[in-house]
C-alpha cells in the first residue's frame, strides 16, 4: 500500500507521494516560469512553498534555488538538498500534516491543476551526450547494415558508446516537430537525393539528467557517479534515417538526429526509483576497472510506445520494452563520459541510447520494427514502415510499486509536414 | 598605407584601427569580465566607452549589450549594431578625434595595457560544432586509415562533414591541458589498453563565432549565411588519436576529443576580414542548390603552428598552413548546419576542421606531420611524433595587408602529464 496524501491520488496515478517528480511550469501563460512537483492531479508550486519558509532545512533554508526559471541551481546543490527537499515535501503533502492541509489560502496558491499548467524544458541543457547502450539495438543495426557476422563491432562490449547530440534543439513533449530536409543516401552509385527525409523515426530512450558537475581534468569514480545524477526523464531521439545514413561516416551522427529531441517534462528522482532497482546484465569480457562497479544496477523501468495516426483519435501501442534491458548503467556512462577529464555541468544530459529488448515486440524504433522498412507495422487499421505527416508519437514510463505507481507521464510530439 | 591612431601602434602588430577584434577581459583579477577590443598593444574597455555615452549610434546607444561578462548579446545584434560599432571605434581611436585622445581621465579608464589583462571566453558557448572541410586533412587521413583507392569518403564531395563537440570544455587560450586518460586501440586481436593517451595530438583549425542564430524548424539560406557570422577565431581541436581510433566507430569521436579545445581570445570580425577575401576552390561535383553560393568565398589568412617542447626556452615552427585552403566555406557550413532545421544560438562556434594545405610543410597536424608516428618531426635539437608532457603548441595567424597586419594574436596550451 502507498504513502497517504490529503490529496486525493488515485491508484493508477503516475504521480503519487512516493514519486514527486520535478518540473518547470507556468501557472499562467502570463506567469514566470518556476519549479514544481507533481502531486496526483496537481502541480505544487515550490517557489510558493519556499516564500512561504517551509523548506526549512539546512541545505534549503536560505537557497533561491526554487525562485529560478530552471532547476539547475537545485541541481548543484546535490543529494543532501534533495534528500531535503524530499523528505519536507512528503512529510508537506501527507495526510496526516496540517500545515498545507488545513491552510485554504496557501492551498490555493500552491497547488495548481495540473491540466492549466503549461510545462517547460526543466533544465537549461549545456551539453547533450548520447549512448548506445542496448545490445539488442546494437545487435539489430549491425545485422542490418553490415550482416550478422560483424553485428557488433569489437568496442562496443569494452566501452559504452556515444556521440556528443545539438543541445540547442531539444524540446519539451508537447512540442511538434518538422520534418526534416536533408540528403538522403542515394542507393548504388546514384548521386544523393535531397528533400523531406523518407525515413522518419523515433527512438525510445530515457535520459540521465546530471547534478553536480565535476572541474575538467577531475574524473568521476563509478561508484561515486550515482550522486552526480539527480533523476531520469524520457527522451524521443527523433532520427532521419536516411539522412543519419549518408553522413555519419566517419565522423558520427549530425543532422540525421540535430532537428529535434524531445523529453518528458517530469524529471523522476533516483531516489524515486530506488525501490525499482535491479542488477545489471552481467558484462563479459569484465569492465576495466574504471568502469567496474562494486553493484552494478539498472532500474525495472515499463516503457510503451504508441502512434496516433495522421488523422485518427486512437493511439496504437507498437512497442513494450523495460530500461532494465540496458547493459552499461547510467553510472557506467558517466564514469566513462569523465575518464579523459570531460567536465559535466549540472543540468547535463545523458541519454541512454534506443532502448531494444530481446523480443520482436520490444524493439524500440521503427527502423528495427520495420526492419529497415522492409515490413509494415500494424496500426489499428493502418500501418506505418516510418512515420508520415500528422503521425503523433507517445512515450509513456512506469514503475509498478506495490499499490501504487511511480510514473513519468508521458512524451509526445506530432509531425508538420516539411518546409516547402 | 594603414589608419593612423592616436595610440602608437607598430607596423608589426595583429591589433591596428583595421582589425578591432573583440575579446572579454578583467582588467584586475577583482574586476568583473567585460567586453574590449584590441588595439596596438592596449585593451580598450567597452564598458567605459559605453558608459561614458561615446556609443551614440540608433543600435547601440540604448543597449547594455557591453555590460555583460560575454559578448553573446553583442552577436545577437547582428551586423548593423556590428558596422555602427566598428565605425564607431574607428573615429574613436583615430588619430584626428580628440574625444578620447584628449581627455587624460577617460584614456586612463579606458585603455589597459594589454600586459596587465587577463582574457576570458569571449562568448557562451551553448553548442560546438567541428567540421572537416580541408580536403587535404581528410585525404591524408583517409590514405593513413584505408589506404589510397578510398581515402576520402564519397559523402564527403556532397557535403561538409561534421559531428557536434563538447562545449564544456572549450578553455581559452594559455590553460594547461592535462593528458587524458583512456582506452586506446589495441594493436591486432589484444583487448584494449588503458592509461595516459600515447598519442596526443594537436589540430589546427579556426572557428566561426554565430551572431544572429535561427528558429527550431528555419533553415538559413546559404546566400545570407554571412549575416549570422560575426567573425573567427583560432582554435586548437587536441586530439588523443589512440583513443579516438578507438572509440569512434560507429558514432564518431567522443572522449578522444572532449577532455580540452582551445580558443584564440580575440575574435576577428569578418568586417575586419573583408579586404582579404579571395575566392574558395571550385567544388567538382557542384554542389546541390541549398550549398550552391553566388560567390563563394575564403579568406587568405596565414597559419603557423611551433612548439615549445618541454624544457626548452625556445619554440620551434612545425607547419604553415591557410585557412584559404578550406574546400567548403564557413556559409556552406552554416547553411548545411541548419538545413534540417537545426536551430543555431548567438555564441555557437562552429571549428573548420583542422586545416591541412597541399604541401608536407603544411599539414595541420601531427597525425599528418608524423604520418601516424611512422617518423619523426624536428624540432630544433629534438624531435617529435606525438605531444610531450611539458610540450607547449602555439598557434598563430595573420592576414598581410598593405602596411599593415590584420591578426589574430596566439592561441597556445601546454600539456600536463596525466593523473596518477
Ligand atoms: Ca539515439
Ligand atoms: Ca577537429
Ligand atoms: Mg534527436
Ligand atoms: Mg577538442
Ligand atoms: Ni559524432
Amino acid at each position: 500500500m502507498g504513502l497517504k496524501s490529503f490529496l486525493d491520488v488515485h491508484p493508477d496515478s503516475h504521480f503519487p507521494l512516493e514519486n514527486l517528480p520535478y518540473g518547470v511550469f507556468k501557472p499562467e501563460p502570463s506567469c514566470s516560469a518556476r519549479p514544481g512537483v507533481a502531486i496526483g492531479n496537481y502541480v505544487l508550486d515550490l517557489s510558493v512553498v519556499s516564500s512561504a519558509g517551509l523548506f526549512d532545512g539546512p541545505a534549503l533554508k536560505n537557497s533561491d534555488c526554487f525562485n529560478q526559471p530552471n532547476l539547475n541551481k537545485f541541481l548543484e546543490l546535490g543529494r543532501p538538498a534533495w534528500k531535503e527537499a524530499r523528505s519536507t515535501l512528503q512529510k508537506l503533502l501527507s495526510a496526516t500534516e496540517p500545515t498545507l492541509r488545513d491552510n485554504a489560502t496557501l492551498r490555493a496558491k500552491a497547488l495548481v491543476p495540473m491540466d492549466k499548467v503549461q510545462m517547460l524544458l526543466p533544465i537549461a541543457i549545456g551539453d547533450y551526450t548520447d549512448f548506445f547502450s542496448s545490445m539488442y539495438h546494437a545487435r539489430n543495426c549491425g545485422i542490418m547494415f553490415r550482416g550478422p557476422e560483424n553485428a557488433i563491432n569489437p568496442n562496443w562490449f569494452h566501452l559504452p558508446i556515444a556521440y556528443h547530440g545539438r543541445a540547442s534543439s531539444i524540446v519539451i513533449s508537447g512540442t511538434d516537430i518538422i520534418r526534416p530536409r536533408g540528403q538522403g543516401h542515394p542507393s548504388g552509385n546514384s548521386p544523393p537525393y535531397f528533400g523531406p527525409s523518407r525515413k522518419l523515426d523515433f527512438e525510445l530512450e530515457m535520459a540521465a539528467v546530471v547534478g553536480p558537475g565535476n572541474e575538467l581534468g577531475k574524473p568521476i569514480d563509478v561508484n561515486e557517479a550515482a550522486d552526480h545524477i539527480f533523476g531520469v526523464v524520457l527522451m524521443n531521439d527523433w532520427s532521419a534515417r536516411d539522412i543519419q545514413a549518408w553522413e555519419y561516416v566517419p565522423l558520427g551522427p549530425f543532422l540525421g538526429k540535430s532537428f529535434g529531441t524531445t523529453i518528458s517534462p517530469w524529471i523522476v528522482t533516483l531516489d524515486a526509483l530506488e525501490p525499482f532497482s535491479c542488477e545489471a546484465p552481467k558484462q563479459e569480457p569484465p569492465s576495466l576497472p574504471y568502469l567496474a562497479e562494486k553493484t552494478s544496477r539498472n532500474y525495472d523501468i515499463n516503457l510503451e510506445v504508441s502512434i496516433r495516426p495522421a488523422g485518427q483519435g486512437d493511439s496504437h501501442v507498437v512497442t513494450k520494452s523495460n530500461f532494465k534491458h540496458l547493459y552499461w548503467t547510467i553510472t557506467q556512462q558517466l564514469a566513462h563520459h569523465t575518464i579523459n577529464g570531460c567536465n559535466l555541468r549540472p543540468g547535463d544530459l545523458l541519454g541512454t541510447g534506443t532502448i531494444s529488448g530481446p523480443e520482436p515486440d520490444s524493439l524500440g524504433c521503427l527502423l528495427e520494427l520495420s526492419w529497415n522498412g522492409t515490413k509494415s507495422v500494424t496500426l489499428g487499421g493502418t500501418s506505418r514502415k516510418f512515420l508520415e505527416d500528422g503521425d503523433e508519437v507517445i512515450f509513456s514510463g512506469f514503475c509498478k510499486g506495490n499499490g501504487y505507481i511511480v510514473g513519468f507521464g508521458s512524451c509526445s510530439g506530432k509531425i508538420l509536414p516539411s518546409l516547402p
